[in-house]
């Protein structure tokens, strides 16, 4: 059989739809929503990524402002606009846009952050209630496109057998935590490989859901898949392609033609989680200004 | 064949006269570590805990003082205490005895921790660190005494594949992490079920090594152990025993006696995981006086 492909860019419309109702909902209440992104630097794809998402905010009715500080700009300086941003009520959400100059302690600005508005959901904090199993906190984007990828198809993962590949803070180890949660649309047992582990394929072999989040072409091939198998791939790897213009493309972790044959249902990269991780930071936003709007208690 | 036992009484008397090597050091540089505890109530297993804590603070060198509040006091005055053990400098590290009485918040009083106090790693702070792979912080004390019998045994779990059984915040859920870091004594495969987990035996019967956190007698029979594998077993339940005086004994997750024949190693129930716990809890006071006396600095 040929897998069916998940539509990543249609089940983000769908939550950012929701989310624009909720966004509508705290506004008519007298809040709108804030997120303030930090950029330090000229990285054209981090200024990419953080324009699409102020574009994402203006198009949902959340007040975006983005600063954009040299190069140059010391850690103290970092720091100390995060502080004025963790007191600034204008905003419930800020994002530090990764990665930084040399210069500045990525993690030290992380930790410097209010919990409450920690939007991506790496602050220890978060993480910490992650792993405790308390979902009230900020959870981190792509894990949770994850989840909702999962959900939204009907592959509810409950009781199925989900091997993770990759162990990144960003990705593999929070999205292992949550699916192992004993919660709706998690409670799966879940494996987590990475480059340690010996044989791969006969772990991935044994899995109803198969995350790719390795960050290397190929990882997966098809006969590391059992037939039937539901296929996420949260990889975006530049390869070159003579064929393009601009000389390559994006492929993800997995061999997609090969896989796609075996597989169930297959996530296309471009087009797949790509799309779910804006959604999902555009949803840690609305739900800070909601925790915000209700007295800014934060269950800790 | 038979199992080898792994002597968790041994291995814990190893810990602590390391550990107090390093309180000997602390106090020739003028150190001397401190722990307090907060006990509330009078449930007799727990005052037997705390006092079996004590003693061995005592044997070691570490300055210890319990807190026995009445079984009737409020969640504020157990926060006030909280807060008075955080700035006392006598103590380096704070320990609420677990279960506390019903009207008490358990995760509150743990949440107003100082996290640099936080002597069972149960601080958001230090969960969250730990789920970045930071292992700077407190550890989880059952986790990490896994990971040292591990060690201290050459079943390094490096490259083989782990299947940890329960997902306890307390335990599962943090050895889980530990085991899958990438760090030295770590760096296994590790797979994570649960009561959701469909045909449990296929999965153990998988595993180089299983660890059982369950909290059921006999949930690992030997058909579900692979030949040579390490079975940990975290359990402690009581079943009847009407041989015995008190009308009850100790056992484990794993039916000892046959799977003994089935594994390489094994912990017995009691005296496996059991006395690991109290080492991990000195381990993380001494840690705690040693940053303190580094200068506090907490590295976040």
């Amino acid at each position: 059989m040929t897998a069916q492909r998940i539509d990543g860019a249609a089940i983000a419309a769908e939550i950012k739809a929701e989310v624009a109702a909720r966004v509508a909902a705290l506004r008519a209440g007298g809040k709108t929503p804030g997120l303030a992104a930090v950029l330090v630097g000229d990285d054209p794809a981090s200024i990419s990524y953080v324009t699409s998402k102020a574009r994402a905010c203006e198009e949902l009715g959340i007040f975006s402002e983005t600063f954009h500080l040299a190069a140059t700009t010391t850690q103290d300086e970092v720091l100390g606009l995060i502080g004025q941003l963790n007191t600034d009520e204008r905003f419930d959400a800020v994002l530090p846009q990764l990665p930084m100059p040399p210069q500045i302690d990525e993690q030290l600005v992380i930790d410097s952050l209010d919990p409450r508005k920690d939007v991506d959901g790496l602050h220890p904090v978060n993480l910490g209630k992650l792993l405790r199993g308390q979902l009230d906190g900020a959870i981190p984007c792509t894990p949770n496109g994850v989840m909702e990828l999962l959900a939204r198809t009907g592959n509810d993962p409950a009781g199925k057998h989900v091997v993770v590949v990759g162990r990144s803070t960003l990705v593999g180890r929070p999205l292992a935590v949550l699916l192992s949660n004993k919660a709706k649309g998690a409670n799966a047992t879940v494996t987590i490989c990475h480059t340690g582990t010996r044989e791969l394929g006969r772990h991935t072999r044994e899995a109803d859901i198969v995350v790719m989040a390795a960050g290397h072409p190929r990882t997966l091939t098809a006969d590391m898949v059992r037939e039937g198998a539901v296929v996420i791939d949260v990889g975006t790897n530049r390869i070159e392609d003579a064929t393009r213009e601009r000389g390559w493309r994006l492929v993800g972790d997995a061999d997609y033609r090969a896989v796609r044959e075996v597989a169930s249902w297959i996530t296309p990269v471009p087009g797949g989680v790509g799309p779910m991780t804006i959604a999902m930071l555009l949803v840690n936003t609305v739900r800070a200004a909601e925790r915000a709007a209700a007295g800014g208690a934060f269950p800790a």
